[in-house]
């Protein structure tokens, strides 16, 4: 099993054929995507350009989509919905398609997509993440979103927690130098998750916003026991 | 504090301004350049390849100059010695200069020398480095070398116990999420270092290659207290 830090450092010369691709952005792209799912969205469309969810939105009936997404960690202007988890409820998302766009999360999910269906992974369904990768018997490979081109706390210890949950009583696995640093980093807290979440310098930033309690739900680990997979250019269950 | 897990993805891009330059390749560039300047070596002079390395060396009067350095974790042909640090005694060493070529180490310190004198560190010196950036008041860079352009766990481990060194009692130090992480790794290792260093996937690679006596050495924490330094292209106390 392989974790990379950045988008830019998933490798893309082939080496990883024939590994499960996962992608990871627990701030909040990965976690806010679990919950639209969750909460009866048909699909979620990522897309990397506002100005592209726009002219997508042009090819689907009125009122059968939704615009989510941020910027700078804000609603976009013109856009239904932001990023945090808590908006994406049933009234606002069910029998919708969602047209997605966060940055980070987003260049993660396509840059692992080459290698197959990508495995959409948080802490909220990490637990149902794993137990297909299991049942499938692939090795894995986690792209880690990161913040600003640089490794994130969050997306590591994520991923660290999808390495505990796949090694099982044997240990097993063979894990590259940062899966294994990733599931160090998830061992010492795995029971104060959510402080880890303010530790890192992204939910800092989620903080100055005001938007603590996205921290506190990204936090919440198995919550949403969901397998989302990004195939064919759409996120569904 | 800032920690960086590869060579390329220390940023170059001016952001580092002002920061405090340091370069850690534990396996085994930063370990044996250490051991060769406590052995009595007047500098080490690292170069990128061997070729660099035999024409340098005609600028120096006979038996003045060691070579040293490997490909493939071995010694290179026509050189003196290998990477391992227990080659480089005072009987090897004393009085000489060594150009030293190793792939990622150079890599590392050269990477780091525009901002200024590059601290060398490996597990051998951390504590005399620490003690050394911390009188000097400023912030601190790290560029791990990692293995073939992925993140090490030795390196990052090793940068790790710089952060406890520098954090002191109060642990005001603000760190970014790789500096946090790698203190964590640190924290669960520091009691058996030689063990991490066994389980690092260059670590491996050296055992197989029948030098797992190195691990020991370079898991040695704290075993020469000195600060090495890189300026105007020469590694010196």
């Amino acid at each position: 099993m392989c974790v990379y830090p950045t988008v830019s450092a998933f490798p893309a010369d082939g080496r990883l054929e024939g590994f499960a691709p996962v992608a990871v952005d627990v701030l909040r792209a990965t976690s806010t995507i679990t919950k639209a799912l969750s909460s009866g969205a048909v699909a979620v469309i990522p897309v990397l350009e506002p100005e592209e969810a726009l002219a997508a939105a042009q090819a689907h009936p009125e009122g059968t989509v939704v615009l989510g997404g941020e910027r700078g960690g804000l609603r976009i202007p013109g856009f239904h919905l932001g990023n945090s988890p808590a908006e994406y409820t049933p009234a606002s998302v069910e029998g919708k398609v969602v047209l997605f766009t966060t940055t980070n999360g987003t260049r993660a999910i396509r840059r692992a997509a080459p290698l197959g269906p990508v495995y959409i992974l948080s802490f909220l369904n990490v637990g149902a993440v794993a137990a297909d990768l299991r049942e499938s018997g692939r090795d894995v490979a986690v792209a880690c979103a990161g913040t600003r081109g640089e490794l994130s706390l969050e997306d590591v210890a994520c991923a660290g927690a999808l390495v505990e949950a796949l090694g099982g009583p044997d240990g097993s696995l063979e894990l590259n130098d940062l899966a294994w640093t990733a599931r160090e980093l998830y061992r010492s807290y795995r029971d104060r998750l959510a402080e880890l979440l303010h530790i890192a310098r992204h939910g800092q930033t989620l903080v100055a916003l005001g938007l603590q309690e996205d921290l506190v739900t990204c936090a919440q680990q198995d919550s949403l026991p969901l397998v989302p997979v990004y195939r064919d250019g759409q996120i569904t269950l």
